[in-house]
């Protein structure tokens, strides 16, 4: 093993886990550069987290109790990350656990299901969900092994252990994890039970719900017609036609505001937002709830869910909510697999997408408004440098979003800011989100980007781009007061 | 602050300044990189400009006395690069004195513009602006503090000071600068009028115009048919259908040549070239005359505008003036911004572009011969090493022009020498230009390029890629040769 | 000249060659990353060749006595690499010994080209062909000079005494190259007659045959009906029909896998994949061999190649072969070299691409089927991350090919790594191949691929990212393993 200049290097750990988990990880190697941005990220590492953005589920607050279940539950059934990979090599997901649509038999046996990710653990070699589950295991269960075939066992005893104690209730978590807020995302429908449960109990924690309408915006999306009327129940408004399907929108945005909403997300696949004449709207809602799926209609869903984007932002403009927009994902790609298993399996695929065209309707409306921040978010990294950082370098209501998704990684937030920052700037970014559903691996997520930050500025304060007080400035601002005001929290 | 080894701090300056202005500035930390770096540049520093392409206005040079105006005047005003990240961050155009269309009243007081100006110059950290403006600041006019709140009256005097005096004109400066020769980019229906002032006038200096008939080419451009009547004055031919149109063209480029310009210059959405039959761009341009705008005929603007790219290069293949293509950018996207303020308000967005195809039809009648030289501009940089290098490659015509407009930065040069030098290899690119109509900020545009160009050769050399010598050679080629060269100057 | 810390210098060579061939060249110049580089690349530099995917003739091996020919024939005539970037610079094509496909006169004296050649060599500075070139003339004729126009006729004198001896006949460099199989590409229609002499001379080289029937498929390649009738007298089946032409195509890929070939190429100029009812395949089958051309009919070939993929893939699940998708290149771009010179002459030019959707029919069907490895290429970098990476991480049937043609270089294979290794890991990719015609390349170019990973797992290591244990297994894989695993070599 090589010695790396200026690590301390101990007894207490091996030295292969000292090494990844060593305090310099994610800095250049280069000795001037890794000084300087270890100076810069020691001013940011312990600042709250702010996760502005996420789909962690709120029921996991609502009881002081809830526990995460078995490691397997914690780390491998509900992460399509971790699961994903495991099916490209061959993995089946029933041997998984992954539950079918059907009720049919997948394994049940945790520790199998372990067992398994743990003897293809090396399938996470040089990827973020690498980073993540080591940071976790190491940082939140003080395991330093690397997982493999050998001490599996050893492994799913030490969690189990763990997970059954007071200290890892989910509350616990988040107050150790020095959580400051924490948005989840909502349906339209949703009673927001958990999140008044959380209120009412005392708890400090702070979880505010996100106002995401897109299972009754999107006219194909399955059981829409169920939806629709979970909607009219939801807002005590009977949706009887499209008048009346606006008045229950917008019942409910208020309803989430109060409930401490600051912002909406949106996942459409394209970011096109070609507003419809009045008239046109309201025939192809009349045709949606009647049911008509006529060939000549076909087209209807695709320019009603564009209609309303654009209608959120008038509403936004209403309300104050902060419109997040994330567009560019073919959801279930892989038709096999949705039919076994549903959504969210790992199958979503990102495809090329445009902002320039499609999103001038929308910023012809409300582009110029005081009262509209619209965040982008994007899958296609060629549209970086070429059309969100010029957009976003020009019209005060949008911000752009941190990298998402697939690019959530070091190289990927590498390639945003420099596709991003010398045409946007700074303040012209969100911050971070974490945009994850794995609540443990929320401070690693937050730390990947904190550090790739601070090595980046460093790289731009010793090319003398920056000074240190600007690189200094902007590291707290990317860390964290830039996702505090761009989403009002 | 951390002292970087190898800089010599001195005590004339604030630390600070000396650090962002040290002679390493843009180099790698790494210090053996550095070193060779800095070798490099030594030997291109101080090599004259060669500025083939840009829009600084001849009248500064047509008078021996002109003069810049306010500090105002020099740097916000007019430079949409700077008052298009403020506006992005919410300060009206209005209050930085930006002329309305309507002549309504927009902010007088250059001090208080300039004080805005340095309230908000902390937008530009990390940004290409935030290097130039340091740059200009500190070597044309002493200034080595950073503009803000506290020291905005005091900029402004001394700024202001300097501007009065003889030593700022732009006569002196061009001089000053260390300019060999200085394109400007003219209307084809300009009467050079400034340009023939300048050489009555004794003076030595080298202002060659470019010939851009984009005004008169685009059907739909406002005011286009003023524009023809304009052309058929400037030219004495009477425009009455496309042969005289032509005739006008041709004309007018023989002058500009009489003139001394050696390029002209198109600016298109798309690169598309698909020429018509001469019946059909007839027939369009007799519509055009007549002002018959059927919505049948409403293709019309965009298929005449791909004939005459193709056009304009049977022209240079027979008049030998160089061709450049700048495609790519959706002009004045924001509707109200253009409607208040006009054209070029930093609301121009790059779109999408291809070039494999859409450059067909032209290459297919002129790629190979040997008059013509197309230098080809992007704004989607995911064409450089999939389409623009390639085709530079191979076609004996083509050169690859310099980053252009928000890729004019650090990193956008070295995303470009990633993407094409490696396909191109250097002798099919045209150099550097600086593409600007702020004058003052000419010297560190190149500085920018030169530095960045030396760091990249140097990484290059110390993997074994090129030798020193030819590290040497490419320096001076993409620093000063090419540029006079491939723009035969 | 610079000496490079670490670097040992000798004087047997001059010190510019020296300093090119240095033990270090392609590694970071950082100290430690270059000592882990070098630590990594000595476990794999002297592991076998796998060739999996390449264009060498197989007749050089057919017979033992087989020569190169002259060093313009050896490094100039056939390699479209290296003459496309003499065009690009207005080199004539015929200067250069290219026949054109009339017979017409082209330079015939050898050492005339090749003066042409070593004048121009300065061209290939910063290329990968430079990167070849150089360490060929090194390695294999123990040439360090730089070629230029003094040293032209010694060097040429120096190669061609080589080229004469037994030492440098193919077979004989093959075993010197340490190459443990390679892999052709063959005709649907070809006889195989080189492998089977090879075969029976008992030289146990390992020389496999690919499957490549493109020019059958496509209904509008050159002279396709003179194919199918030698696809029929290859197959002994008369093809008469859509489902004798199946039957053929079943033939030939029976009795290429009994020749040892382990996979098929397909090269298409989209990664569209939509099947056609069997009727419609008939129908267009029907057409094309009665020759009717129709305007109606156009779409044919188009519609018929997008049908033929999926069919490819359904006889992969059945025989077992593996399956390669070159997708995204406008061939003979350039129409007046095309008529003159026919195909392969530097004209192939990359188009923009999209995966998600165009693969969509295919997978459907078999995306999921454990028999089929399907291995995608592309030439637009900007599908990496967006849709080649997410796709590879999650069909268990997908692998993505090492970065192809104008990709296959230093900054070409870090964009790759970097764009995709963190979404699909190492385990989705599918080691390298080297895909080039110049046999005598070969070893220069898995050398490049080998230097580049292990400088870039280097700094991997070095960020935390992975364990030295990690990297190493990572090397070997991207080295040696996965090409041999994943086309079942």
């Amino acid at each position: 093993m090589l010695l790396l200049p200026g690590i301390c290097y101990s007894k207490d750990m091996n030295a292969e886990a000292l090494h990844m988990l060593n305090e310099d990880r994610l800095f250049s190697p280069d000795p001037t550069r890794r000084h300087l941005a270890r100076e810069l990220y020691a001013t940011v590492r312990d600042l709250p987290l702010i996760c502005p953005h996420g789909h962690v589920d709120p029921q996991l607050f609502a009881e002081e109790n809830h526990s995460f279940g078995s490691p397997a539950e914690l780390f491998i059934i509900p992460d399509h990350y971790v699961f994903r990979m495991l099916y490209s090599q061959g993995v089946p997901l029933e041997s998984l656990g992954i539950p079918r649509r059907d009720g049919g038999a997948t394994e049940t046996d945790h520790r199998k299901i372990w067992r398994l990710f743990c003897e293809k653990y090396y399938l996470f070699r040089g990827t973020p969900s690498g980073l993540w589950l080591r940071q976790e295991l190491a940082d939140v269960f003080g395991i330093t092994e690397t997982p493999d075939a050998a001490n599996a066992d050893k492994l799913y005893d030490e969690i189990a252990a763990k997970l059954a104690t007071a200290a890892f209730r989910p509350r616990a978590l988040y107050e150790k994890f020095n959580i400051e807020v924490l948005c989840t995302t909502d349906a339209a429908t949703d009673s927001l039970e958990h999140h008044q449960r959380i209120r009412e109990s005392g708890w400090k924690g702070r979880i505010l719900p996100t106002f995401r309408p897109d299972a009754v915006i999107k006219l194909n999306a399955p059981n829409w017609r169920e939806n629709i009327d979970a909607l009219s129940a939801a807002s005590g408004i009977g949706i009887t036609d499209y008048k009346s399907f606006i008045a229950a929108l917008e019942n409910r945005r208020a309803f989430f505001k109060e409930m401490g909403a600051t912002a909406t997300d949106h996942g459409a696949e394209s970011p096109d937002t070609k507003p419809l004449e009045i008239s046109e709207a309201e025939a192809i809602f009349a045709r949606a709830l009647a049911g008509n799926r006529d060939e000549q209609y076909q087209g209807d869903p695709y320019f009603f869910e564009c209609h309303m984007l654009t209608e959120m932002a008038r509403m936004s403009v209403e309300d104050g909510l902060v419109m997040q927009l994330h567009v560019g994902s073919y959801r279930n790609h892989n038709a096999d697999i949705f039919e076994r298993f549903g959504a969210d399996k790992g199958a979503d695929i990102p495809t090329p997408t445009g902002y320039t065209y499609p999103l001038k309707p929308l910023l012809d409306r409300y582009g110029n408004h005081p009262n509209l921040t619209l965040i982008l978010f994007t899958l296609d990294e060629s549209c970086y440098s070429n059309e969100l950082a010029p957009l976003a370098g020009h019209y005060p209501t949008l911000r752009l979003g941190p990298p998402w998704w697939f690019h959530d990684s070091p190289n990927g937030m590498t390639r945003y800011l420099d596709g991003v920052l010398e045409t946007a700037g700074v303040y012209n970014l969100a911050g971070f989100n974490d945009d994850t559903r794995a609540f443990c691996s929320i401070p690693a997520r937050h730390d990947v980007w904190r550090r790739v930050v601070c090595d980046y500025l460093a790289g731009l304060t010793l090319r003398g781009i920056v000074t240190e007080k600007d690189a200094q400035e902007m590291a707290l601002d990317l860390s964290y007061r830039l996702a505090k005001s761009v989403y009002r929290l």
